[in-house]
């Protein structure tokens, strides 16, 4: 078990999380070797003998695939007996999965809950270092509750829009599904991804450091549709956004961005918003920070003045190095980072990598990305994979090629604003190290002569 | 049951479907008349009382959900207690999932079966018509399967490139993963969808006429650079694409679209590919047939001349009205589709509607989609959602107010080769009706005075 789960103050359910952290890292060293074993003379890398590689595989799929029991499958995925030749025998039958999909049982990554000391307030993250493109599946969707997932039949919910409006309006589902809609693809970032990295680089994978931050195209309608109809009063300037959990969460909006581009969304990737994305309905604010897209929507409060909540007061505000604290620091700041490679992996040898991350901005699009491979002294652009979206992540690579000297990693954002991604030390020269949120900081991995790499402050 | 699947030939595996099938009817149903029931005082709409809504829905609540067993739950969800007041009791706890999310329980979406005489070669569509944006869910991806879905373990999987080449190469799943990737966002059209509709107006659901047709966010290595590594000897035209199913599935594929923007795909949507899409590897060639797009890959083969396999010869061509077939039609022409409303469905009461649905062209990028009413005597220019991606679904919406009386509704895409997608009266002059494959003309759906969507030739 993992050094970082022992002590007092770890339960059943903590250790459980441990093992499937654990099981992660395992995987990840596993892949390592593999490729360590991979033989040069038959694919592009140099290597050793394949020989050692299938024999090592064969072994494997005996041992730990086709005996396990249907119980032990990774979640979302049925498990099925392995074909050792699959032309020579009938596969599977269409359908025999209830007619919705899921993944292949040699498929493991899963959300790693950050051990907070209770359940009940918690949060997990998405295995960024396992993610492809920009979408992330909704499975592994990063999550943060404050009083866990309720379950809502959707024929009973609605959203009630009042206050400062000149005709109060109750909405059903079928009601906000009848009226005109957008597609759009969003990231979401929790304000407090990174929270541990202040001031020791702290967690080892960069699922820990940066998984609160996950993208999905969102459908539903957009909030100004619904402000029109309800009739935006004078003197409004803020609107409450109130949840349907047991945490009842509150924020305040400002109306301005609630007239831009809100979404009072209803799907996610094609399909119904999941359950710990709010089902069935949230308030998507396309680049703020993730606390204000309340999920399982169901009050809308149009106000001349922020209604001070709890989660914009005692939490989710920065405190400064003077003591006071910023308070509605509500737009994603430019960050990027570097998924391959990254913490607690290991490069085999020297040779050819393509080093590949995300990047995002709340004030628009990605206009930049450059990578390092010195720790900064000198800086080379990578490529955006398209289409560069607004308030999306945007899916960076850069062809490298390790001498297997030691190195360090890191990648640098520019957004449409002319907004640079800073330094750990300069963004904290300016708000210390008790701010908790908003940690947009150039991200560091070493690399040593050993390939190990490691989560650094540089 | 369903008329369509009385009778002799159809055993418990069909009946299963049917029944599925049932559901999403009956559940359509139940939609409409929600909203029939809707109270217009409180909503944007004119309706009926909200009161009859309510009490209908907590006898729903109560009945079919809430003490609905653990094993009912529709595929790919958790079965949970439904909570009346969220609010005041905590929600269930974080990861109690194992770490990979599923869908609510409410939402039972599945794809359709077709039902071929025999479940080995068969295939199942996407449920269009409850789709959002333009990503389709992994999980209800369309499926044509020849022999059944494999089940194939990654570490032993490996892509073979032989035939004309300087030096043939085997490459494992990790050398792949390790080379220069992309990733893009296409839609894959099944060349058979729609072939029950030639002569007759048959399936009654934009899922049956329309539903082998999906899009995903693809990651993979382009064909051309591993073709690059292989050295491609002078002489080579095509190549043939082997998949490792129990059909061997085989197609050739011209080398000037396999050096354009052909994909080893092994990700799609931020994970691994699914076990039905081709888990581990699949070539994808965006805007071409998807039979084209070999799942379960393994073997590619340059060679001088297309093999002329079974699937482009007695299957996959077009048999026109003169008793000769066009051979190798491989890209998909522009097509869309209304999928709100269409068929089956059952509009409430005259008033607004959004008119949505997809389009999208094997030959670039969807410039225009128009919207007739009136069965083609007047269009109006649709709203397209962005982003407008290179051969890949594009959704578009249009208000509509429906005046209560007759109307057949039709959408037409324009791509940027400026094609027209035809009518498919202009379709049958020329192609006749024995083509089974590349039907993409104009869909009808006809609204009767009762609301009431069905499938027309118009």
């Amino acid at each position: 078990m993992s050094e970082r789960f022992k002590g007092p103050g770890y339960g059943p359910a903590e250790r459980q999380m441990a093992n499937a952290l654990v099981e992660i890292e395992d995987r990840a060293r596993r892949k390592a070797n593999s490729v360590e074993d991979c033989d040069c003379k038959e694919g592009m890398f140099n290597g050793l003998s394949r020989r050692g590689l299938l024999s090592a595989s064969v072994a494997l799929a005996g041992g730990a695939f086709a005996t396990r029991a249907k119980a032990e499958a990774p979640a979302g995925a049925f498990e099925y007996g392995v074909q050792e030749d699959p032309t020579k025998e009938q596969g599977r039958t269409i359908l025999d999965d209830g007619g919705y999909g899921s993944r292949s049982q040699f498929e493991n990554e899963v959300r790693w809950r950050y051990p907070t000391a209770s359940l009940d307030s918690s949060w997990s993250m998405t295995p960024l270092s396992e993610g492809h493109g920009i979408i992330t599946p909704s499975g592994l969707h990063f999550e943060r509750h404050h009083a866990g997932i309720p379950t809502i039949d959707p024929s009973t919910h609605t959203l009630t829009i009042h206050g400062l409006v000149d005709k109060p309006l109750r909405f059903t589902m079928d009601d906000l599904k009848r009226m005109p809609a957008v597609s759009r693809m969003h990231f979401i970032e929790c304000s407090g991804n990174g929270l541990t990295e202040w001031e020791q680089p702290t967690l080892k994978t960069v699922q820990g450091t940066h998984g609160l931050t996950s993208t999905s195209e969102w459908t539903g309608v957009l909030l100004s549709t619904l402000l029109k109809e309800v009739g935006i009063q004078s003197g409004a300037e803020w609107i409450l956004a109130e949840g349907s959990d047991a945490a009842v969460m509150t924020r305040s909006v400002p109306l301005d961005k609630a007239m831009d581009d809100a979404i009072i969304a209803y799907a996610q990737n094609g399909e119904a918003l999941r359950p710990e994305q709010g089902y069935p309905l949230r308030l998507v604010l396309p680049g703020y920070e993730g606390n204000t897209h309340i999920k399982w929507l169901r009050r809308l409060d149009v106000s001349d003045k922020p209604f001070m909540t709890r989660e914009e007061t005692s939490k989710y505000s920065d405190l400064m190095p003077d003591g006071k604290a910023r308070l509605f620091t509500l737009t994603m700041d430019a960050k990027s980072v570097i998924t391959f490679p990254s913490g607690d992996m290991k490069l085999p040898r020297a040779g050819f990598y393509e080093i590949t991350g995300i990047a995002w901005t709340g004030r628009g699009k990605v206009t930049k990305v450059e990578v390092s491979a010195d720790g900064g002294q000198t800086w080379k652009d990578a490529v955006l994979d398209g289409p560069i979206l607004d308030k999306c992540h945007t899916r960076f690579r850069l062809p490298w090629t390790w001498d297997g000297t030691e190195a360090v990693l890191q990648s640098r954002c520019t957004d449409e604003t002319g907004y640079v991604q800073p330094m750990l030390a300069d963004l904290v020269k300016v708000r210390g190290t008790k701010s908790v949120y908003h940690l947009n900081s150039i991200q560091s991995w070493h690399i040593s002569t050993a390939g190990e790499v490691t989560n650094v402050h540089a």
